[in-house]
Parts: structure tokens; C-alpha cells; sequence
């Protein structure tokens, strides 16, 4: 399959989204912009729908791979605050691909067995296995972001866990195992617009909880540790990037091309026969 | 959203296709049939990405049902020859479904470990959650089809399970459990057929294992196996439906047809808000 860039521009969006190393300012990333795009709202859902073919193409050859021996695996890091969208991003983006290759955790509040084990426990337990792409709907960095806004343990304590994060990200590459980091970035203006969409539509009712209000008062506070959290775990080895989401048909644009450009890169290649073709084929023809 | 017909012949496919009680004999049943569907091949994937807006729609919401303490699920269950399709029903049928709400399992020949466990310790490790669609490429149907044809087991072990296997069934229904057992029916020439393509196609040799040659010798024997599974485990809580599979744009309209007929069954209704909505409203505008 050609490999053809994603959209008109000639750049990558690795390049374009990915944070810089040092100091983040999250007020100077505009959550409305459409980096890397040109065209309209319904060329951007035409633009995802043509990324299918080429996205499961590279699915099932790094699935096949895995089959075969091969230990890589891509995982899918989402974050981002209530109504940011990750689910929208597994639905649409995640949704042109083939299921079976995909393994997808949603993390709520640690349970006490899990917080015993220590916060990277049920991490580990989540990760893709060989040639498989896993995303994560929340993961260890709401152990320096809830854990930390909410004073769920002790300032040292999520303190210590940027390293302890970075030593096990560091540890997940050299394990075969492409991380790519995703911050859905919404304005609290945004986010009110959704909110108020969920309690206009029954159909959404499900979608709402009223501690999500409760939340947005302390907005600042998770601007703060989510510039924290992307500064301080920001390695070669599972850099940060940071999605405009203002715009929902953007966001999902922009995760899946950057999930298609590191297929790309990982470029996995269709196995060789283990086994002699002709001879099968011989002794296939006499049964 | 609209509770029509998938097809136009006024009957559902899960009367159609559905295993009668009594005696099962799979040479009565034609692998290149296309009960219920009129029309050509081009239609039939056609008809099928017709179903995904409404298979989602349904889906969507049994998850939220789930989410708001409902307990219901569905349980998709694939048997069949090797290259009959399993896969591909996934990828193309549960495919058109959003990722987040189908919990896939592809069972392989089970360790020691799950061995010292009971043939049904895995299985119940790996049921769907509440809200959720279940697959199960392969599942405790192996442990009276390669069990009993291969050996693996003494005759009056497999004979047993039987037995096992309905109060297993029985009792997940009781749990809210919509178990829906798909046999893909093929032809011993069909195989013959994909297995020649997978060794005339690189981009399929991982798909491709010698022991499925030497599987093939055994035919006659699976069919037994298979005739007594679909006849001793075929009570009204799990009944057992028989998909012709020999065109595989068939076989992929009809398995999402049954699982669409099964969630219009269930008719999950959106839950209602379990907060006060117009509070909730004016609270937020206040943020």
C-alpha cells in the first residue's frame, strides 16, 4: 500500500503536535485549531473515513506480525477532561479498525485491591500483547492528575510517580511497546456547551454525572497538573501531543492520522511462510 | 429509530436459521444458501453496512442500560471449521459496532493451567459485562468437537460435558446472559478452496498452518462431533443457529442480521436521568 501522507500539507502531525521538551503553557495551544488540516468540517469526517483502509491495513499486518513472533505493539494513551471525547475517538477512529486487534481499557477510580498493588499494577495488566494496538480511556497519568487536584494522597507521593511513570514508559519501549500519548484539549467554554448538550438529550442522560460540575471548579488546578504531567513525562521514549478538540471532527482526524503515522513507521511487513508453500500446496490437493 | 425488517421477506432470520429440536443432520443443510436474503452478492455487503447505524444504535444502548445498573449482555458465539469465517464475521459484522462496548475472546488450545481449572474456568473469566457484547471466536464447544474427535479427553469426560455445558447455558441466561451460538457451516471443498487462496496470497501465509491439512482428514468425524454439540446443546436458553457460509457476504449479513434481531429483542431503553435535570441545568450555568 502507497504511503501517502495523511493530508495535503507535506508535514507530518507527529511533527506538528508533538510538545516541545521544556515548560508547558496550555493557554497558548489553541483547542479550536485544526493544525495540519485544510478543508471543511465534512471534508475532515470524509478525510477519517478514508483513513480506514490504510489504518487496517497496517492493523492487520503489525496483528499478523504478532502471530508470527514478532513483539510490537502500539498503545493508545487518551486523556483529557469529561467530554474532551476519548470515547468519540475510539468510536470513530478506533471503530475503522479491526476489532480483534484492539484491546481497549477504560479506567475508573482504583478499586482498594488495586491502590494496595500499587498504581502501575493495573496498568500492566492492561497492556497490548504482541501485535496488537491498545488504547487506554484514562490511564496512570490520573495518578498525577485526579490524585493530585484532589489531594487523593500525599503531595510526595504523586510527586515521586513522574519518575516512576517516565522509568516505566522507558521501559515499555524497550519492550517492543510504541506509546503514543494524546491530550484531548478542550476549553472550559466547551466543555459548559457539552454539559449542557448531555441534559438536553435524553438519550445522553446516561452520559452525565453531576460531579462533573463540581469538577469545573477546579479547572485551573488540572490545567496546572496537566501542564505538570506533560512536562515532566515528556521522553524521546513516549513524547506528549497535544489535540485541538474544540472541534470534534478535528480530534478524531488528528489521533487516528497520528495512530497511521506510527503504523507507518513501525512498518511492519507481512511474515514469510514458516513452512514450504509448493509442498503444502501438494499435499493439499490430495485431500 | 425503527424497528424494520433487515431484509424484505417479512420473516426474521432467527426463525429461520435456527436449529430445530431432534436429531441434527449438517449434510441436510445447504452450505451455499442464502436463507432469507434476495438479492446479489454486491447487495448483501451493501445491506450489511446498511445495519451498522441501527446494530450501533442498539448497542449503544444496552451499554448505557449497563452503565446505569442494568446486568443484561449478549453473547456471540463462533464455531465452526477452520476458514469458515469466525474472523470475518468479526471484522466486517461486530466491526460496524463501536469497540468500547463488544469484549472479544479468541479461545486457543487451553494451557495446563486452565486445564487444573475445569473447561469452563476460561470461559466464565471471559463472559461480557454488563451492557456489553460478548464474542467468542471458539469457545467451550472445543471441549466436545477436538476433545472428542482428537482424544484429548476420555469418552466418558466429553460425554459428560454435555450436560455441563447446558446447565453452564442455563444458568447464564438466569444471569442475563443472551447466549447466541452460531455455527458457519461450510463445505469440505469450500476449505479446500481458502486454504489454496491462503497459500497462493503472501499477505496470508500467517493465516496458513500445516495442521489444518492433516484437521481435514478428520471431517467426517467433526461433523459427528459437531452434529451431537448442536443436538445435546440446543435447549431454549442457548439454542443453536446454523449459518450457510460457503459465500462469506452471506454468512457476515446473517450473523450481524441474528445479532441485531437478539438487541431489538432485548429492546434496551435509554435510562432515565438519575439526577434532578433542571437543577443540574441551572447549577451549570452558574459555572
Amino acid at each position: 500500500m502507497a504511503k501517502k501522507k495523511a493530508d495535503g500539507t507535506g508535514d507530518r502531525l507527529l511533527d506538528a503536535l508533538r510538545v516541545p521538551a521544556g515548560p508547558v503553557d496550555l493557554s497558548a495551544y489553541d483547542t479550536r485549531a485544526t493544525t495540519g488540516f485544510e478543508g471543511t468540517k465534512d471534508d475532515g469526517k470524509l478525510k477519517l473515513e478514508e483513513l480506514g483502509a490504510e489504518v487496517s491495513d497496517w492493523q492487520e499486518r503489525l496483528f499478523a506480525e504478532g502471530r508470527k513472533g514478532g513483539t510490537r505493539s502500539v498503545l493508545l494513551v487518551l486523556q483529557g477532561m469529561d467530554t474532551s471525547g476519548k470515547g468519540g475517538v475510539i468510536r470513530h477512529g478506533a471503530g475503522l479498525m479491526d476489532p480483534q486487534g484492539l484491546r481497549i481499557t477504560s479506567f475508573k477510580a482504583p478499586t482498594a485491591t488495586e491502590k494496595r498493588r500499587g498504581f502501575l499494577w493495573r496498568i500492566r495488566q492492561a497492556l497490548p500483547g504482541p501485535g496488537m494496538i491498545g488504547i487506554f480511556d484514562r490511564s496512570h497519568y490520573e495518578d498525577v492528575l485526579i490524585a493530585r487536584v484532589r489531594n487523593l494522597v500525599a503531595p510526595p507521593v504523586w510527586n515521586r510517580r513522574y519518575d516512576q511513570i517516565n522509568e516505566f514508559e522507558a521501559e515499555l519501549a524497550e519492550s517492543g511497546v510504541t506509546v503514543l500519548k494524546c491530550f484531548l484539549h478542550i476549553s472550559a467554554d466547551q466543555q459548559k456547551e457539552r454539559l449542557e448538550a448531555r441534559l438536553d438529550d435524553p438519550t445522553k442522560y446516561w452520559k452525565y454525572n453531576p460531579g462533573d460540575i463540581d469538577e469545573r471548579e477546579f479547572w485551573p488546578a488540572y490545567a496546572e497538573a496537566y501542564q505538570a504531567a506533560l512536562e515532566n513525562c515528556n521522553g524521546p521514549a513516549a513524547p506528549w501531543y497535544v489535540i485541538p478538540s474544540d472541534r470534534k471532527w478535528y480530534r478524531n482526524w488528528a489521533v487516528t492520522t497520528l495512530l497511521l503515522e506510527t503504523l507507518r513507521d513501525l512498518n511492519p511487513e507481512w511474515p514469510t511462510a514458516d513452512f514450504d508453500v509448493e509442498g503444502e500446496k501438494a499435499r493439499l490437493a490430495t485431500t
